[in-house]
């Protein structure tokens, strides 16, 4: 399989859209489902661009690597450009999840308000703790581990969401991909190691935390520069 | 402010990495730190990406925004590139840190292992459940939203996480920028408008699992494409 795929690659006449790209129609999404909400219609790549601080040349380009979009005179209508986006992203499919692991960080995950309407659906939980297996968690079925095998098949289950200690994460993701889950969400600060048939992305929150740090460091170490360089200028008159 | 600082970009002489280069840079650290936890005192650029699926390449082009780090026939040292990799990023530093909502979100996040070590810790939590207020969780002390004004200069709390739902994030985030806080780690599926001195990274859940379905769809989109030219081509003898 791995080799078929290496040969498609070669002779695929579609280019493969950076990372960046993708994370960016995310982004789109969300701001034209926002702007569908308040009941607007159209918006040009200008303003697009401008709610999420990027410019209007990005817009375009970034959306040309799926097709054609606009409209001359009119701009994107909001609705289908939603619709164009659900379908390239995959997220106008239905996408049965397995949540594995009932903790606090499991717990908020089921509350979370964001994952259903984009089409993710926990159908299944899964947990180490007998107290907790055969119950029901905001009405879905606690299972133990070891039935991943038979309950992911059963149900359909596409995706796994991993919120469990990172002792325990890669022996997890392990059943879980043996069962069959085709992709896994993991929110252990692990690097897994998966088979190639297996799709992983990592939420990282100390990584996370990192960006936003670097993000405040550099802005303070440059305000101190300002600082010392206009420490350094003769001082003017006051009030200027 | 910011026309200071906007005047210092333009003649800054060093180029500002971009954002992915800063992420891979807290992926470097992790693998390094854990193989410094396994022993291991030096290593290539061609070990180190291929732990992480990168080339040599990228990880001398990325390092070399920073500086030098490598020796000629050694490789990096690990301690050496932690040291230095956790001053770029800030991580050296403590950050002291306001746990704004202790909710399922909140508990998770306290007993998150991967942020101590990276110099991010919690020093206090703020809620608006008066039950809570007054108390303790995980041995800190949990306040009203109102004392964000006086308890975040007196601990000198610099980030924020924001675990609350989405409908109250923006006035939480008013709130905790008005206080001083200069950077905010935003768990709510919302897009927070904050002042221009005040840093943002938003952890849309929602997003990561569409990244997730992107990966996951197009393979599978791959691997139908693969059948279906095999099921054109005339069948080979079997066995081949």
């Amino acid at each position: 399989m791995s080799i078929g795929r290496a040969k498609l690659n070669d002779d695929d006449p579609t280019p493969q859209p950076p990372k960046a790209v993708v994370s960016r129609l995310s982004l789109y999404l969300r701001e034209l489902q926002c702007l569908l909400r308040d009941g607007k219609q159209t918006i040009s790549s200008t303003q697009l661009g401008a709610l999420l601080g990027f410019t209007d040349a990005q817009v375009r380009k970034d959306l040309a690597y799926f097709g054609q979009f606009g409209y001359p005179g009119i701009g994107y209508r909001c609705s289908e450009l939603v619709d164009a986006i659900r379908n390239i992203l995959g997220t106008n499919r239905d996408w049965p999840m397995a949540l594995i692991g009932l903790g606090n960080l499991g717990r908020a995950l089921l509350r979370y308000k964001g994952f259903g309407h984009q089409g993710f659906r926990v159908v299944a939980i899964f947990d180490t703790d007998t107290t907790k297996i055969g119950k029901t968690a905001e009405g879905l079925p606690i299972f133990a581990l070891d039935d991943l095998k038979q309950q992911v098949p059963q149900k359909g289950i596409r995706l796994a969401v991993l919120a469990v200690p990172a002792a325990s994460a890669q022996s997890v993701a392990d059943l879980a991909s043996e069962a069959g889950v085709e992709g896994i969400l993991n929110f252990a600060p692990v690097t897994l190691t998966l088979p190639p048939h297996v799709e992983q992305i990592g939420v990282d929150l100390a990584m996370e935390l990192e960006q936003l740090a670097f993000a405040v460091a550099k802005r303070t170490a440059k305000e101190d520069e300002i600082d010392e360089k206009q420490a350094e200028k003769p001082k003017k008159a006051s009030g200027s």
